[in-house]
C-alpha cells in the first residue's frame, strides 16, 4: 500500500494536498511533511485548508494563515481526513476526486481512489513518513520536524492511550534525523499563554461537581472570553479539563458562543454514553466524546444536563442490580 | 562499566538498595527494577529510603510507605543519589560503604567503590536497565514497569529538554516488554486530584505579574492548604507553574510553611540568576532553579522579591548597553 502510494506520487505532478477544516497538528504536520518531500524532488505542490490556520499552528505553515489551492491540480491527496464533510465548503468540490487518502481514523470509509488507512497508527504523520521513505526521498530536518509535530500533538506528547511502541520508535528516529524535539515540546506542551491562564483562572471559578464528584462541569461565558481576550486555541484546551480530575466519570465544558447559546463538549471515561446524552439536545458524537448546542439560560441548561447524566447513571445502576 | 557492575551484583548477596530522601519516580523506579531483577535470581535484597513514600509513588512500593533496611547488608547500591547528603539522617551511616552508585546526575562526584554515572542519560532507570541486561536477567513486565516510571517521570513524559533519542528507544523497548505505558501515563501525567484542582483554583487568584509580564509570582498560604486539604504532592505541582507562562522569565512560588514563614521556589529561563537573588535571603541553588526561606509579612516579602528581580534585570540591561 505504501509502495503503491509512493509510486503514484512519484509519477504525479501539480499535486494538491488537502487538510481537514479546523486543522490540528497531525493534519498540518502530515501535509507539510509530504509537501517538503515532493518539493525536494521538484514537484509543483501546494497545501490547502478550508479554515484559517490559528497562530498555534502557523509554525508549521511558515506563518501563513490562508491556505488556498494555488493551481488547478492534476493529483489530489487528502491527509488525516476521516470524512469528506471535513473538507469544508470551499474544498468539497475536490471530495470526489481524491487520488490518495492517507489517514489513521478507523471511521474513514475510503472515499479516495487509493486509501491508505492505518487505524493502529497513533498519527497520520507516521503513515506519511512510511510513504515518503518508500518514495526514496531523503527525510530532511524539515520533514522530520513536521512528522514529529504530527505524532506528538496527536498523542498529547506520548501521554494518550493511542501511544504505541511504534510512536516511540518513530520519535527516536526523528530525533536522530534532527527534529527539534525539545523546542516543539516546550512550545506545544509546556508554554501556556497569558490568555490561557486567565481563562482558566475564571473558568475554575465556574467548575462545579455533582453526584459525589463523578460529574464535573465547567462554564465559559462570552463575558469571560471578552475579558481575557482568549482565542479558539485558548478555550479549546479547557474541553478535556473536567475529565482529568480524579473520580470524574463525565466531564462537560459549556461554552457560550452567542448570547444565550451554548456549545457543550462532553467527555466520558467509558461508563456513560455521552453521545446518547447529547443526542437528546440534537447533538451527537461518540460514546466517550460528544457535543451539542443548546439555547437558553445557563442555569437551566446546566441543571438539565446534570439531570440527564444522572438518568444515565441510574439506568446503568439498574442494569447492574 | 555496566559489565563490572553486573558482575559484582551477580556475586553479591544480602543487598541493600538505597534511594534518595523525598524520593521521586526515578529513584524508586530504579531501586525497584533492580530489586525485582535480583529477587528473580534468588538474592536476598531490600530497598530503603529515609523519607516516607508519598501516596503518589506507593504504586511502585506496593503500597508501602516505610522502607527501612530489613537486614545487615553485605553489599550496598545507591540509585539516583547525586550526593551523600541525600541519603538522609537514618541512612547516612551507609554513605561510606556504598559498593555501587548508579546515577545520571552530572554533579555526582563518585562516592562509591564503583560509580556508574551517565549524565547523558535522561534517567537513572535507563542506566539500571543496561546493568540488568548485562546481568543476563530476563526483563519481566514488573521490571519494565519500574524503568518506564523512571524515564517518564524524569522527562515529564518526554516533554523536558533532557529527553533524548535513547529515551524514546528505551520506551519503545519497555512497551514491547509489556510495561503498562498507558496506565502510568494517565496516572502520573493526566489524572489530577480534586485537591490539586482546588489549590490551583485558589493559587491562580493569587497569581501576580510584574515587569510587563516577565515576572510571575504565585502565593500559596497555609489557609489555602488547610481549606483544600492539599498535600505536599499537590502543592509541589505548582512550583513550575509561573515559569511555563508565555513571556515569563522569572517565576516564583511563595508558600507559607508556618505562620509568617515562607518558602520561596524560583525558576528562571536562563537570563536571570535566581540563585543570586535567593542568596540575598540566605538561600541558594542553581542559576535556573533556586530557593530560600523568608520570615515576615507576605506583602513585604513579595515586594522585596520583585524589587530584587528588577535589580537583576537592570544589571543585565546595563551590561547590554
Amino acid at each position: 500500500m505504501h509502495s503503491l502510494a509512493a509510486k503514484s506520487l512519484l509519477e504525479a505532478n501539480n499535486i494538491l494536498i488537502i487538510t481537514h477544516l479546523r486543522p490540528d497538528g497531525d493534519t498540518l504536520g502530515s501535509a507539510y511533511a509530504l509537501y517538503y518531500a515532493l518539493k525536494d524532488i521538484g514537484k509543483n505542490v501546494c497545501v490547502a485548508c478550508h479554515t484559517k490556520i490559528t497562530p498555534k499552528y502557523q509554525i508549521i505553515t511558515n506563518g501563513q494563515s490562508d491556505l488556498k489551492p494555488l493551481f488547478a491540480p492534476n493529483f489530489i491527496v487528502a491527509v488525516d481526513i476521516a470524512d469528506v464533510k471535513l473538507f469544508g465548503v470551499s474544498l468539497k468540490k475536490y471530495a470526489e476526486k481524491i487520488d490518495i487518502s492517507i489517514d489513521h481514523h478507523p471511521t474513514n470509509e475510503g472515499y479516495a481512489k487509493l486509501n491508505v488507512i492505518e487505524p493502529n497508527s497513533s498519527s497520520t504523520g507516521e503513515v506519511v513518513l512510511k510513504i515518503i521513505e518508500k518514495m526514496g526521498v531523503n527525510v530532511s530536518k524539515q520533514i522530520a520536524d513536521c512528522i514529529y509535530i504530527s505524532i506528538s500533538t496527536d498523542t498529547g506528547c506520548f501521554r494518550y492511550a493511542n501511544t504505541t511502541a511504534d510512536s516511540f520508535r518513530t520519535a527516536a528516529k526523528l530525533f536522530d534525523l534532527g527534529a527539534d524535539v525539545n523546542y516543539f515540546n516546550r512550545r506545544f506542551f509546556e508554554i501556556r499563554t497569558r490568555c490561557q491562564i486567565e481563562i482558566e483562572r475564571l473558568a475554575l471559578q465556574n467548575l462545579n461537581f455533582y453526584r459525589n464528584g463523578t460529574v464535573a462541569i465547567i462554564v465559559v461565558t462570552l463575558d469571560m472570553i471578552n475579558k481575557t481576550g482568549a482565542t479558539e486555541d485558548d478555550v479549546e484546551g479547557l474541553s478535556a479539563f473536567p475529565r482529568i480530575i480524579e473520580g470524574v466519570e463525565v466531564g462537560m465544558t459549556i461554552r457560550e458562543i452567542k448570547q444565550n447559546e451554548f456549545k457543550v463538549s462532553s467527555r466520558s471515561n467509558g461508563l456513560i454514553d455521552v453521545a446518547e446524552i447529547c443526542s437528546k439536545y440534537g447533538g451527537g458524537g461518540h460514546k466517550r466524546a460528544a457535543g451539542c448546542t443548546i439555547k437558553g439560560d445557563i442555569k437551566d441548561i446546566e441543571k438539565s444536563l446534570v439531570d440527564s447524566i444522572c438518568v444515565s447513571f441510574d439506568e446503568i445502576e439498574n442494569i447492574d442490580n
